[in-house]
């Protein structure tokens, strides 16, 4: 985990553009250090995130899938992602090839709040901290955009993760409430 | 209360765009029962309700000084209004005055997802029945629009209000939670 930790330790390039295009952490190699001479390192692969929402949606459709969350139609997933505020993937980098292993997004009114929705990393890359590093870059980007409000609805068993990362539940009583048409 | 509530019981005329003019509940004058010859009835007073932005700041915020929300720069409420996925208005409206008596608005993916924000009723005309005229007014627009999942974060003592449109608070277990910039 600290192993992972460290990719995102290094100075980041990011843009303050909603629309920016691959964006990197700058995540050092593995395999640059001579004393790292594994059978991974040899891989030279890397995490990456970015804001681009030109992704391939059954790609992501895919990577929900993985965690068992049900289908959804991808004419509406096309169009959530069209108006979502921000949309962060995270890839697995290897050479010239990459993999969508993490993803979430945002809806927004540009000035006072945000929602994020759909934080999602594939079961492969579960517990190494890559959750919390891609929830690390959707607050920076936020941050960045002068949002002061930041929510989420959490599922049960994630209250923890998010609690992890400085969010509150129920803060000063103020309750989540859900209305589904009927 | 119930004299309010007749008002909103007229067949209406919406329609589902989302940038639409000037809309109206055909609310039946007060007055025009000449059973009904009070002081208030030559006033022929009808509450309205629209979806129209283009809405005066100053107008909104004396409504929102009013219960006593603390001030927000008007350009960044600007910014607000034009992002919201529904920005709903609530009238009254004497001969050719009107007034802004509530306000409401919803940020959305546009597909799936909306969550409400800054619903308010003017105190001079709370507890009548307006404020929940009010919220089925966006639920139509925002479930004409299909949207499945109606979302909030309710302060504790509003709570109970929206349960009593159907509004449910923790479903399953689903926490509202709240990151704030430090
Ligand atoms: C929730 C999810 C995004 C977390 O991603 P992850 O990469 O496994 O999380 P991390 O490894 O970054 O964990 C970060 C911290 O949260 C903790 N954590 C992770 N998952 C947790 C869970 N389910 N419950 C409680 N704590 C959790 C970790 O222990 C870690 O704490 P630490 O930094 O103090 O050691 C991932 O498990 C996932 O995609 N789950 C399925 C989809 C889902 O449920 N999404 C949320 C919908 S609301
Ligand atoms: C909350 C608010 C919008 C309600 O508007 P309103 O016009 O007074 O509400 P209504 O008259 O339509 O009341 C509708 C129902 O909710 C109930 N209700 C109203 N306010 C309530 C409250 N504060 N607590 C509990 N129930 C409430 C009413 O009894 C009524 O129930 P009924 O239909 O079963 O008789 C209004 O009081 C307001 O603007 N408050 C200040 C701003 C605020 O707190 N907004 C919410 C921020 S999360």
């Amino acid at each position: 985990m600290g192993f992972w930790k460290t990719w995102f330790s290094t100075p980041e390039s990011l843009t303050t553009s909603k629309t920016t295009s691959f964006e990197e952490h700058t995540a050092a190699s593995v395999g640059n250090s001579p004393n790292n001479i594994s059978e991974t390192s040899s891989k030279e692969a890397r995490i990456v995130f970015s804001t681009e929402r030109d992704l391939d949606l059954y790609e992501l459709e895919e990577l929900c899938d993985a965690v068992g969350w049900s289908r959804r139609p991808l004419r509406k997933v096309k169009k959530a992602i069209e108006h979502s505020f921000l949309v962060a993937s995270m890839w697995q980098v290897r050479g010239n090839q990459r993999r969508l292993i993490g993803f979430a997004r945002a809806t927004s009114d540009h000035a006072f709040n945000a929602t994020i929705w759909d934080v999602v990393v594939h079961p492969d890359f579960q517990s190494k901290g890559l959750g919390k590093a891609l929830m690390k870059y959707v607050l920076k980007k936020l941050r960045s955009e002068e949002i002061s409000n930041v929510t989420l609805f959490a599922d049960p068993h994630v209250v923890d993760f998010y609690r992890s990362m400085g969010f509150m539940s129920d803060p000063e009583g103020i309750k989540g409430m859900f209305w589904y048409p009927h």
